[in-house]
């Protein structure tokens, strides 16, 4: 089954919204085996709608449109769908008691205003939408099925998951789609598909590989397609285990996993703790590892250390060497992640100091030049200098990716 | 001017990448007069990619692709474009010599296989992309405009603001496009609206007011159209003049401005210094402070004490009180603003601890329950109770503005 998802709204088009309904309905298509051909945006109106569809009649059996239910003078689908199928128009009581329940519910009472989301075509199917007062649309029509969502996230992934998969899953064909995605981090693209040339050309017809590269990581995708889902499964895991025995130590985990996510099972599981001295990253690093919920049972804390006195007086950095070798330096970095580990008490903590630019870079030092410090109970402190240059936010990022990576190499190999 | 945006990428028609690219560059070609009609992804491939070019030649004046310009095999803009033009593809050597300085530079050499991305359309325009190997290519034939960009989106916004939108903008008709944006923290989208309620009611019909709301923050965007630049000029500085003493000292500035800037200005101006003490915003607010080139002017550093441990510890808050209140208390934040002002000698400091979620909340102190404190110089320190409850990542960014108005008002009166 080919499907095209339609999205319609003024504020897509003038970019004041980014489309995220879109990709959530393409991950659930491909989930479902059904190829998504098209996703395409336009703006409100009968007219936009009714040409679209007529332009895509062709291309696809499913047409997923999102957005325009709702009850105010900018809201068209449903009066489009109207005209394109040529049905009558007439109130749906069913509807209207649903969508005053849900008012009432609330202590409210429902405006005459939405008494337009139960105008609605007589012959189209409504389903039930218990998250809002917008029902979904579905029709069927010379071999083409129509679905027609509401535009508000939860809403429309309600509908599509607990209305139209229970319609569409039992008519679907037997081909079953499956993918394994790797996510690697210290290598690039090219030099990754120089390891596993070897098994990118000897790939079986159904099966796939693609390269979904970001900054200082990438993903490595396999993705194929088959009647027989054992089979398939089998062929897919063959050709994953070649790639990651390939790839080596840049590969940190499997499917949507962060590199944060690994460190945090790597710490908690021994039970040891984590600290951070930041100066040119300015607190992005903790900032990535406080965004994944859970993040105390491992990470103590951080210092930014931006100035040089708060590298002086907060981390015993020494003054003579921040003079003498600068901020951005081997001894400086040492110094900064023994200081943080002492002061917060943790097993493990890592230092970066560095050029983020586009200001404050030398001859001697170019702007993308950075220190990491590296200080792990037991262990002699380590220091590893790094050249990245792209805008300060992307050295930035890059440099944390770097500094989380570097920390799940030292700790995997113990 | 009409323009279709067409995104290619498998990894986008599958949902595995929420597409960022095209509601940028909408947002930039409506800045930019330049209507955009429609937004498109299709698939990888050459055939797919000429298809929709065919499809949508008559509906609009410019064609803005982003995405397939990268060396690998899945990557077919440059071959697809070839073929749809009918051109010869040649080696072209500026492009190899700037890949090759550009992994020189970096103490590399490229890979054979990155002379595919050299291998180009003999008569199609190149652009210089400066922030990474694939070029920008540039076409015209008959009153049509194509443009090609690569997905990796600091690339795609460097070649369209510094290449695309010299060559374009002094094509475009002669009506004039002004627009001004003012910036509001602190106060909702209808709030404002109340507040400018009658210069919206008076407004010349060229004109137009919107809205656009963000996680804390509304931006006011006048716009008009019109042929004599002076006089629309003008007409919209007289509005804005009305606008900024109606909505008060929620306006902080305009353009593209951010909160840290005005910060900045307050802060150098006076030759004063601020520090922070954040727990459950784990180096956020510190992060965007650095995001800023300059920050070290003012900005001497922070402490995340993410555990209660590195409160007591590093910022001396008194044991007693984080087991009596909590570490979400009044007691607490003020301890951490006064501690980390005296840690880091600086002339401000503030302070945040909270339940962003989606774990940790209880009766008394739900998720979304924040204190904020704050420590200056010669004056007494205060705290702030908030709440303020979405998923925890809008939670994070909702406090980090909420912190830096906060610390704008309490200094812009003095």
């Amino acid at each position: 089954m080919k499907a095209i998802i339609i999205t319609i709204g003024d504020e897509l088009l003038i970019g004041q919204v980014v489309d995220t309904n879109s990709s959530w309905l393409a991950e659930q298509c491909t989930n479902s085996n059904i190829e998504v051909v098209r996703k395409v945006t336009v703006a409100d109106g009968i007219v936009k709608l009714n040409e679209i569809l007529d332009e895509c009649h062709d291309m696809a059996d499913l047409f997923v449109l999102t957005g325009g239910l709702g009850p105010t003078s900018d809201d068209y689908t449903s009066e489009a769908l109207r005209a394109y199928f040529g049905m009558d128009v007439q109130f749906h009581l069913p509807t209207w008691e649903r969508i005053e329940g849900y008012f009432i519910k609330r202590g409210k009472i429902p405006s005459e205003s939405l008494r337009k989301q139960a105008m609605l075509p007589v012959q189209i199917t409504k389903l039930v939408n218990d998250l809002g007062t917008a029902p979904g649309l579905y029709h069927e029509l010379n071999d083409k099925t129509y679905i027609s969502l509401p535009g508000v996230p939860y809403e429309m992934k309600h509908l599509f998951t607990d209305r139209f998969l229970p319609i569409i899953l039992p008519k679907l064909g037997n081909e079953k789609l499956i993918q394994r995605t790797f996510l690697t981090c210290g290598k690039g693209e090219t030099d990754l598909a120089d390891l596993i040339k070897e098994t990118e050309n000897n790939l079986p017809d159904n099966l796939s590989i693609a390269y979904l590269p970001d900054i200082g990581k990438v993903r490595l995708r396999v993705s194929g397609k088959g009647l027989d889902e054992n089979k398939l499964k089998q062929d897919i895991d063959q050709v994953s285990e070649k790639i990651i025995s390939q790839i080596g130590d840049c590969f940190y985990g499997e499917g949507k996993t962060h590199l944060v996510n690994v460190l945090k099972e790597m710490f908690t599981s021994r039970g040891i703790t984590l600290g951070l001295a930041e100066s040119c990253t300015g607190g992005h690093i903790s900032d990535q590892i406080v965004s994944f919920s859970g993040a105390s049972a491992f990470y103590n804390g951080g210092i930014v250390s931006y100035s040089n006195e708060a590298k002086h007086n907060v981390l015993g950095v020494s003054l003579e060497d921040l003079e003498k070798y600068g901020a951005v330096s081997e001894a400086v970095v040492k110094q900064m992640a023994e200081g943080v580990r002492k002061l917060l008490q943790v097993d493990v903590a890592a230092s970066i100091s560095g050029i983020a630019g586009p200001e404050g870079g030398s001859e001697e030092k170019p702007v993308g030049t950075f220190w990491m410090g590296l200080s792990i109970a037991g262990r002699e402190t380590k220091a590893i200098k790094i050249y990245f240059n792209r805008d300060r936010q992307r050295n930035i990022e890059f440099i944390t990716t770097f500094v989380l990576n570097t920390i799940r190499l030292e700790m995997s190999d113990r």
